[in-house]
């Protein structure tokens, strides 16, 4: 049998179907989860990608199934004349490996990493479970993701943040995860380009309908300052190890399960960034929910399903039902989030001051995470009330700021996904160019006013905030009406 | 001739001033320095120290004098039990280069750095220079030291930051100066322990007559709360490569020069920081000037010179002509600082989009600094106007929270020096408990202010920071004033 290093050419070049059975047939590790040398010959190898960045291959056998994901040096779709460092596939396996550690149930296993190859072995997600985007275009709800994505959250990000790491542990981790090329890469389009109207070659809109909306935005200094600052604080704020790319692409979903992929972007930062790009993903399918019902009977017209009675409205009533369901489970994403959060700080901070003995003190004393424990209780032995007067003041006002964080971090999300390079399909599903345009309108609005007013949308609450973005899917779904009326 | 690394052991002990002259002697780049090897016999060497932690040697001969400054594994006044990374030598050795590099005129050179030995070699700064805070505890004033503070402030951190260096080479440069040890005993000593009153056994002040406030403070949940909200930024905030421990102690002055020495406190953190550090104790100084004023007649009563008529009087009004010069610099610092730093990044970017062919242009694109000139100058085709206030906008708002920074860390300075580890001599001059508890109380008075209320008091501006000052000393005078007259 070829070994690994014979069958991978240290050039840059694909595995390819055939060459990622053999590295599975070669692999001691890999081998036993798939089949046996003697069935290799009936296993079923293809190759799937993966936001057109790295090569993805599942091979399936009678044992079972592995996913191997291939890192060249270059973005795929775009081949060699983009160069992007293969130093992404360490990232991301050592982010797996330790989110994995930290919330086993949300995020994929890893069985081998080969640094020469580029290459990550790990657990292949079989149907039903599918890319949550996916589902949510085709009008799916999952009641239970809200609680599963704050759980997530929650876990990944308290765990690896400097309120929980000793100081110098936290720093090295912070050395360790130094993504400079993704980062400038996230830098580029989601705080830069989409500002730049049609300077930036990048950018793409629904034409001609939105030209005047993008030509105001490049004018507007308010929100490229604050475009500005959001960037400032992604660059400049290191607080936990982010997935650094956490939209509902991201996110693989079954009824009851939730998994959270790719985190190739994943870098040291602020924890607003990680919430932002899920909760701003789903405000995108929020909005984009007027457009999707619009053409929802008409896509069926000609089939004998939609000429029976009722058809079109019950498609439409599974659309609103979803529509709720997306502005509840943003709510209770980030009420869930902050509840998780703020219980494991304080539980850290027990579990520190409670049942230890003077030799374990002394070492914290050493290493204090950002708020020692020792500080945060110092009036312990004036009761229980002020020590906890003192870490709730201290938790309100840190989760304050992340909503903040996570507001403008919001704001740039909706606006990127309508002006930037990489636009979501449950915008690009919504056929009409002028019925899409008015969702597309109304992210750029909410956008606009999340991110320049970040301070005091967030002082209102998510409820609010989710009020918002309800309020414009329905004055789009008023504008769309009046179009289709024509 | 012994070759250095004969001399010096690899185990830790101190070079001694017998190893330094044989140090010298050996070495073929500082040998020259200082004379040559038939004169080394009449060379005079001698351990000076530098504020308790590291050994310095001075060697002088008939060339010049050579400054060897060593790093031993542990903090020399404790000995080893208080063990402390040597690799702050290194740190020390790389600033004083990089920020020599930008700021020549304000920054010893260095000659050689040796990792094994832990020992570097650099400019001796012969008398008259001194000691800035000795220089003050004598009633000094200096003309020149605002402009020249805010030229090395502005000079140093505009160029090491965020705004200044291409992202990823800022990202290395935050590796590179990851200083966890030293960062930790800054953290402790500035934003914890202070707020701990007796339970930290660092802490000492004058007692009995502060206790009341020490106790106080140890209670007191929003300055504590502050204080953990300043060690946030202060860990968290990477801007530019700091000094790090820019105190009046830091910075030698003759009449019109200044140095900063002593930068192995050095990290990438928050502009804030090095600005209130020296800030802050030009403050101290300046509360200490009513204790100080109040003995200054008394100390000469019995000499001759004392018995002139008017001495004591002549006395007094240098000390008032001093308190005002504090307060002026302070303020020249800060808006001298301001608009240099301002100047340098309108400079860079100018730099950048002009006089540059393509080719250029586009290595700028790939590696921009945080606020990439290509979206800072975005309507630079719409005319120079709005370019401006794009900029003027961003850059108001950065500044705006750098010196919301400063006046917070400003509050920690000041109550750390009165309450923590280590008190300034500005105040253990001043002879009197009863006296010089009054000065500390206005230090600890104002500090707790601008600490818990830094937003509002930014927003006044500096002058009326430094008046606040200046109205704190004035009622420490006059309870002086009460005390002396009993």
């Amino acid at each position: 049998a070829a070994s690994p290093t014979e069958v991978v050419q240290p050039a840059a070049r694909p595995l390819g179907v055939d060459g990622a059975r053999a590295f599975i047939l070669a692999s001691p590790v890999l081998l036993p989860l798939v089949g046996t040398p003697l069935d290799a010959p009936s296993w079923r190898a293809k190759e799937v990608g993966d936001g057109n960045i790295n090569f993805v291959y599942i091979i399936e056998g009678p044992l079972g199934a592995v996913c191997l994901k291939q890192a060249l040096p270059f973005v795929r779709c775009v081949g060699d004349s983009w160069p992007l460092s293969q130093d992404r596939m360490r990232i991301e396996a050592t982010v797996l490996a330790r989110h994995g550690h930290l919330c086993p149930e949300h995020v994929p296993r890893t069985f081998q990493y080969l640094p020469k190859q580029s290459l990550l072995a790990m657990e292949f997600l079989a149907p039903p479970a599918a890319i949550l985007r996916v589902r949510l275009v085709e009008g799916k709800t999952f009641p239970k993701l809200g609680k599963q994505v704050a759980t997530y959250l929650a876990a990944t990000l308290f765990h690896t943040s400097h309120l929980a790491l000793p100081g110098a542990v936290f720093k090295e981790q912070v050395r360790q995860f130094t993504n400079p090329e993704m980062c400038a890469l996230t830098e580029q389009v989601i705080f830069l380009e989409p500002f730049q109207g049609r300077a930036a070659g990048n950018n793409h809109w629904t034409t001609p309908y939105l030209d005047a909306e993008v030509d105001r935005l490049a004018k507007d200094t308010a929100a490229a300052a604050a475009a500005l600052e959001a960037k400032r604080v992604f660059c400049g704020q290191p607080e936990a190890l982010l997935h650094g790319d956490l939209h509902t692409g991201s996110l693989m979903v079954s009824d009851d399960r939730m998994w959270a992929l790719d985190p190739e972007f994943a870098f040291v930062g602020p924890i607003g960034f990680d919430v932002a790009k899920i909760l701003g993903n789903l405000i995108m399918a929020l909005l984009a929910v007027p457009g999707l019902a619009s053409q929802q009977g008409k896509e069926e017209e000609g089939s004998e399903e939609a000429k029976e009675i009722g058809q079109k409205e019950n498609n439409q009533i599974d659309r609103e039902k979803q529509a709720t369901w997306l502005a509840e489970c943003v709510v209770e994403i980030w009420e869930e989030f902050e509840a998780k959060f703020k219980a494991l700080w304080t539980d850290s901070i027990s579990n520190k001051t409670q049942g230890k003995d003077e030799d374990d003190k002394k070492d914290d004393k050493k290493e204090p995470a950002l708020y020692p424990e020792a500080l945060v209780c110092k009036q312990v032995e004036d009761g229980e009330e002020e020590k906890e007067i003192l870490l709730e003041t201290v938790q309100n006002a840190y989760l304050k700021r992340v909503f903040k964080d996570t507001v403008q971090f919001m704001g740039t999300v909706l606006i990127r996904r309508v002006i930037g390079i990489a636009h979501v399909q449950d915008m690009k599903t919504i056929q009409r160019d002028d019925v899409r345009s008015q969702c597309e309108a109304a992210a750029i609005r909410i956008g606009r006013k999340w991110l320049v007013q970040a301070k005091e949308e967030a002082e209102k609450g998510i409820r609010s905030i989710v009020k918002d973005a309800q309020d414009e899917a329905g004055k789009a779904k008023e504008a769309i009406r009046i179009i289709l009326a024509k």
